[in-house]
């Protein structure tokens, strides 16, 4: 996309048409806006569970973040009307609700803040956003310059959505003491206890301006008019008439009438949030407006989210466009996509009950940020194990939290996840202190040890096997939608039997590697299930070039090739790689049929063909929309599992093509609708099937790719991995990628390490400090030294 | 309003910006829609919970319908754009999105159909919709007639909105064989109980056209494209490009090309709705395409309509100017009355568990139409009323319909509607079969006639007081959201325990006046019982100069002079005056002080002043913005209790005088922003501290003002009322009304009938076919028959 270009760790976009949906996200840990170019906004803050503050035009459905967000006129957003008063005319920016062409547009994404820079009517306007480290508050800050040698007058009109609040109360008007509008509201209930539940909502909406307003409005309906949002009638007249909203849908809007004398410039800065009540507001105003206190918290925001810098930076070929095409590759890692695990592992997707499995695997990518904290998310998800080894649907991180939405439908692999993702947190920080930690159960309070957690969860999925030793999948697994192959207790999951084996193998592989305490009868006992299983595998569901998903409750294997839609299932080959159940052969017939049935510009779908219609032994996922989320999308949770997997089976170049495919790219935005600071959960896949939609982003920033990718990068690619006695070096370069330099943070050592394929060498040849290392382990690292770090491996062919 | 006017049984808006917020509406037994001047439509259908197939562009909240509808953009419509091909300008009708302003413009609504009638470009066109009598489409005529002598080229775009439908799947697509656009959704479930309880139901939306369009286009966001709503980009090019929509917002939209020689018309007929599935689809477009199927549909559904009418249809001086000011008055009661009184009683508000209360007066309101109706209908509620006496929250009305909303919050006046709603159809049917109906409970098998159910309902709320000997009103009574009077089981409502004081006295009159069998001892203790609440109310809660609302749990008296908001309460003056407790110097006062503080241009309001702040022992009333709803507006349930009241107290100028204030007329639109086919359940109120906003209607046509403002027609203007005898004939005309004349049809006989006031006459004076009657009660009416009836009234002061 020509008009998109990299700079100063900033995205930018200099159209608001070219990627209609492309936006940034902020986020604290109470809040988080995603920031559409055109200016439309979808906010929610924590009261502890999700609220707002900018509504919809109507009464929204309280729900989970959907995919593929549609934006529409009345949608939320914060615009700024701006009115030429020597001629008359109006425009809108950042480009709604008007969309009026503007002489130069950029939509720049940083990290701790979100701008747009631009010209019309000869002014520079610039138009900026940053949250706060702690508090509720969007705080903007816009400013306009005149260009030219003239005398400009104008009037600068910010309209903040405030929408449809409540069909029990909502009003607005200006506070003359806060110089605010403040909008009021009651969340709808009915029954008494909800009262009590209710009465520390924040139910107001706070618009703060550091400059008295010209006059105002707060009545979204009168303001509009006849005229519309694209040319609102209240704008016609010299002056806005001050009008308030009485249980009519309030809006913020203030008039600044303004000349500017050439070359003169204005500013101003506005707080738009939730609050309780007056007195938080006025709070809120005193900490937060004014030159000293932007700045200040500009910087504490600032430092908030470099709080996200990981353990790794790189400065790879790719760059130049020798590697992959893309220009932003080393960006994307040392910066956005650290940012984006960040997000994930500090704030838990913003979700006071997060999905046991989503729980678990965003804290695996904070132990390359802040592994204190993996340690304590680790505790407490085995807290809320029960005795029985089941763990819970969702982590529940508030005490008056609930499983909400899917997590009240049983899934049968929670229990899977702690040992594999531990082996991140045990790597990174070689802390074996956590497995001797003692933590009581949900259900009881008897401590146990981490270990013995552990444990307990593998004998609980090793006892939840059928007679064929397959793994049950009750109402899903990994895939939630997969849930009516099992609902009625006997249909199994390839894919969980698999990842059954696989954690007994990394668990077992972790007690050698960390020489932690287990008894010789159990690791026996491991060892032989998770053969068992991978041999139950290799009988039941291998059917000619791939394994089968499952079998259902009637005993249909399905995911063959017998099946017309669903025909070859991603997971199950990925997990077959990483359990050992799949041996050379199989594995090169996986990766064929893969690579026929499966991969897209984009990466590899989840499935194919997607379902077109419902599948009563299959279920839900069958309903979903072919090549959306887990029906056949390239969903990139999936995707990178398979990625990993070709790297311990040691596909590096396809495992790097496939990784390089995930990546958004300032090249493929065009394709996907996205900018390149994060991964979304998915791109559309059914690729085949409906080829014009394929590659559309989702959109969605949450997603647990984000630490497996991560992961891939620093463990598998660069091979800077580390293990009980220090960092095992072992580079996975593909043929493609000649030459990788950079700085890997470990365990509080700093090594600057270049990487190269080099004709000279076998195998990995390593200089630490300029000396040469025997075998490829870096032992005896001390935090806080410096170290040079050059590693030379063979060429690839 | 100048630019409304009544005619042919039509109420006519000639503009569509004057009240924007006008609608018109029409139902049958599955579906309900509101037909928006502008072009905007809420609808829904029974399946059997209510659902859309014309959605929001965003998830849109399940809910009970709201006051106060506000429209948006994007709100669901249908609209036509159309397209001048010689000049290329382009309009939309009937007025949104685009918003030119029209040559001519007229919103018409008949009592079965909804047109506009426009003239522009030199066209006229004709748009017009109904639905059927039993079936899920609505049925859209499309005419278009040049009124030129020039041929004309123009193309017809049909919008209809289909919406966000799904985030499961949604898609849209041309359908060749139907002829339709076809939209197809999942609807969103996360549970495995639900995949069956959803199996059935009608994801579909169908937009069928007679006419095999030239182009069309399904996706909402790219039809829009940069240009808007208001200006399509898709319209910018010669013929639409036939999209599709993948999971994407869907729309249907086709476009007709078309040549119009001069004086050339064409017309286009449409059909939207649900479907299951293509074959539903087929039959819908089978049974309704074509012009005999038309004209068919069109007879039946106005037939099912006609249904509506009722026992009376007057001729009155107010439609001369004499008595209201308000043209419509005798349309208004001859039709609109007895059409929202039908729908309310023929569907039950499509709800599938109407409160109880609501389901009583409701089907009292049947009673002057079709009184077998109102016989099935109380069967039914003692049905499920338990052993204990208690009346359930809700009439469950579906097998599978649960309690939902504030059906799940217990109230205690449930018990007192039957025996005084139980009057209007004795009165009406003199059907005393009735009471001895054999009818099981809720909790038991165990039969018990009629009678036995409605002594069951007496004596649970005697037993339901306190040691004063006032009822307890647990989480509300007639008002919902006075929820925290007495939450802790010790306070009391003024207006329960009159109310149940009057339900008593109504039934020992039932059973004098109708013979009905009951036993000395209860009927002295019901005696009794009403006397002795009345008592309690008077020493408890008179106040001065009228009675309190009631007594928190805590033993606060509130509803007087003391309190700063909430001072006076309308219900318990309206029913002391019912009750009996209220003697000669009190209702005097009370009138008197209700005059001052609660009397508004609209009527009477519900309570002064309205509260602005949470009060915690009255509850959600309080929250509930000032002048909306219960909390002061001029809530016309209640304004219509006080208007019986002041009847049965004589104060006939003053019950006439609020009842022609009650009435939307096309006088006073302009303040209540609705025209005069529906009663709306509140005007907005805090007329002291909002005037502003004061007048507004809700637009909400459920209320259960409906049935006894016809109550009051038929009993008290007129004093047509039934009773064991015959006909009492008792009119209450104010002194402004000289004169009234109409038809009576009563117990299957047919009364033509004057009234007049007259000099010549002290008391009434009846002739029946001339001759002259003893007494003012005609016995022995032969069902069939014509009677002329001139009655002659003293003339007053």
């Amino acid at each position: 996309i020509d008009n998109a270009v990299a700079g100063d760790n900033k995205i930018k976009l200099t159209s608001p048409t070219k990627l209609p949906n492309a936006t940034g996200f902020l986020w604290n840990s109470s809040m988080v806006m995603q920031v559409n170019c055109r200016g439309y906004v979808n906010s929610q803050f924590m009261q502890p569970e999700p609220a707002k503050y900018s509504y919809a035009p109507n009464m929204e459905a309280k729900s989970f973040i959907q995919p593929e967000h549609s934006y529409f006129t009345h949608h939320p957003g914060r615009f700024f009307y701006l009115k030429d008063e020597d001629s008359g005319e109006i425009i809108s920016l950042p480009y709604e609700p008007m969309r009026v062409e503007l002489d130069k547009f950029s939509f720049e994404l940083g990290h701790s803040d979100i701008t747009w820079s631009i010209e019309h009517f000869g002014l520079h306007i610039s138009i900026k956003v940053n949250l706060t480290k702690d508090d509720l508050v969007e705080c903007w800050f816009f400013s306009v310059l005149n260009l030219t040698e003239k005398t400009k007058n104008i009037s600068i009109y910010p309209y903040f959505t405030i929408g449809y609040m409540s069909w029990m109360n909502q009003s607005a008007s200006y506070n003359e003491t806060l110089n605010a509008i403040v909008a009021d509201s009651v969340t709808p209930y009915q029954k008494v206890t909800d009262y009590f539940k209710n009465k520390q909502f924040k139910d107001k909406t706070f618009f703060l301006s550091d400059t008295r307003p010209t006059a105002w409005h707060a009545n979204q309906k009168v303001f509009e008019g006849e005229g519309g949002l694209h040319q609102p009638s209240a704008l016609q007249a010299e002056l806005l008439e001050n009008v308030e909203a009485r249980y009519e849908t309030p809006v913020a809007v203030m008039q600044f009438k303004q000349q500017l004398l050439a070359s003169e410039g204005k500013s101003y800065q506005f707080l738009f949030g939730p609050a309780k009540d007056e007195a938080e507001i006025a709070i809120i105003k005193e900490k937060y407006l004014g030159h000293r206190q932007r700045s200040q918290t500009e910087k504490s925001y600032r430092d908030y989210i470099a709080q996200s810098k990981a353990c790794l930076t790189i400065n790879s070929d790719c760059d130049n466009g020798n590697g992959t095409g893309n220009n932003g590759f080393d960006d994307f890692f040392n910066h956005w996509l650290p940012r984006q695990m960040f997000y994930h592992g500090d704030v838990n997707r913003l979700s006071t009950d997060p999905q046991t499995r989503n729980y678990i695997q965003d804290n695996m990518g904070m132990a390359f940020i802040h592994a204190q904290q993996t340690r304590k998310a680790y505790i407490l998800a085995v807290s809320q194990q029960a005795i029985s080894g089941a763990m819970p649907e969702g982590v529940l991180l508030h005490q008056d939290a609930q499983l909400k939405y899917i997590n009240q439908v049983p899934h049968a692999d929670h229990g899977v996840w702690l040992p594999i993702c531990l082996s991140v947190y045990l790597n990174e920080s070689a802390d074996v202190s956590l497995l001797s930690e003692m933590i009581a159960f949900a259900d009881s309070t008897a401590e146990q040890s981490f270990a013995s957690h552990i444990e307990l969860a593998l004998d609980y999925l090793i006892n939840a096997t059928d007679h064929r030793g397959l793994s049950f999948i009750e109402q899903g697994d990994w895939c939630d939608p997969m849930n009516m192959v099992g609902y009625q207790g006997k249909g199994v999951s390839a894919w969980l039997s698999l990842a059954t084996a696989y954690a007994l193998t990394t668990w077992c592989d972790l007690c050698v590697e960390y020489d932690i305490s287990i008894s010789k009868q159990k690791y026996d006992e491991y060892r032989f299930a998770a053969q068992a299983i991978n041999s139950a595998v290799n009988k039941h569901l291998w059917h000619g070039q791939w394994f089968a998903r499952g079998i259902t409750d009637d005993g249909r294997v399905f995911g063959t090739n017998e099946d017309k839609e669903g025909k070859i299932f991603l997971n199950p080959q990925s997990w077959a790689m990483l359990s050992g159940a799949a041996n050379q052969d199989q594995q090169a017939e996986m990766i064929a049929a893969i690579t026929k049935q499966l991969t897209t510009p984009q990466g590899v779908m989840m499935l194919a063909p997607s379902y077109t219609a419902m599948v009563e032994d299959i279920g839900r996922i069958t309903q979903k929309h072919p090549g959306v989320s887990e029906n056949g999308s390239v969903y990139n949770h999936a995707a990178i599992f398979y990625i990993y997997a070709l790297y311990q089976a040691g596909q590096n170049n396809l495992a790097f093509d496939l990784l390089s495919k995930m990546l958004p790219s300032l090249e493929n935005a065009q394709r996907t609708g996205q900018l390149p600071i994060y991964v979304p959960n998915y791109y559309r896949g059914a690729y085949h099937q409906l080829p014009k939609q394929a590659g559309r982003s989702s959109h969605l920033f949450n997603t647990g790719t984000t630490s497996w990718l991560y992961r891939c990068l620093v463990e598998e690619l660069c091979g800077l991995k580390g293990c009980a006695r220090g960092l095992q070096i072992m580079p996975k370069l593909p043929t493609t990628l000649k030459h990788l330099s950079g700085q890997r943070l470990f365990r509080r050592a700093i090594l600057n390490f270049t990487i190269e394929q080099s004709s000279e060498v076998t195998a990995v040849t390593i200089l630490l400090n300029e000396q040469k290392i025997t075998g490829n382990i870096l032992t005896n690292l001390q935090a806080g030294q410096h170290y040079q770090l050059q590693v030379k491996v063979a060429m690839t062919a």
